[in-house]
């Protein structure tokens, strides 16, 4: 499990990002602003497959790229 | 209302998007890629005040930047 639970937080949800590529495999993207109760913004990323939620790292590139890539994203 | 419910979504969640920017009422931010129910990525705040859900426009200047400033958000 590599986030808290969710409802009120009073600290980071992120324990842990994933290190992998893992762009194509996102059905949505949270961003969390940094806050009171965490120092860093966070994203956590929810996958097709299972569901799963996710940690993303906002400083790796290929994060900044995914992210990129959702904003302009049109149905082919 | 501005937005549909939540849950398994067979169509594109927002109907009305967002005019006034209102970056710094936001909680946090969900973005949803344009996938084969909806043809453009979609972009759902959720406000600090009441927690209510509003959709912003992905074309719109304001919207790119608070993206932008959130994606580098760290705790002043």
């Amino acid at each position: 499990k590599r986030l808290r639970s969710l409802g009120v937080e009073m600290h980071c949800r992120c324990i842990q990002t994933e290190s992998q590529p893992i762009g194509r495999h996102i059905e949505k993207v949270e961003l969390i602003p940094a806050n009171s109760h965490c120092e860093q913004m966070e994203i956590i990323a929810t996958l097709k497959k299972n569901r799963e939620e996710v940690c993303l790292d906002p400083e790796a590139h290929w994060v900044k790229r995914v992210i990129q890539k959702i904003m302009s994203s049109k149905r082919r």
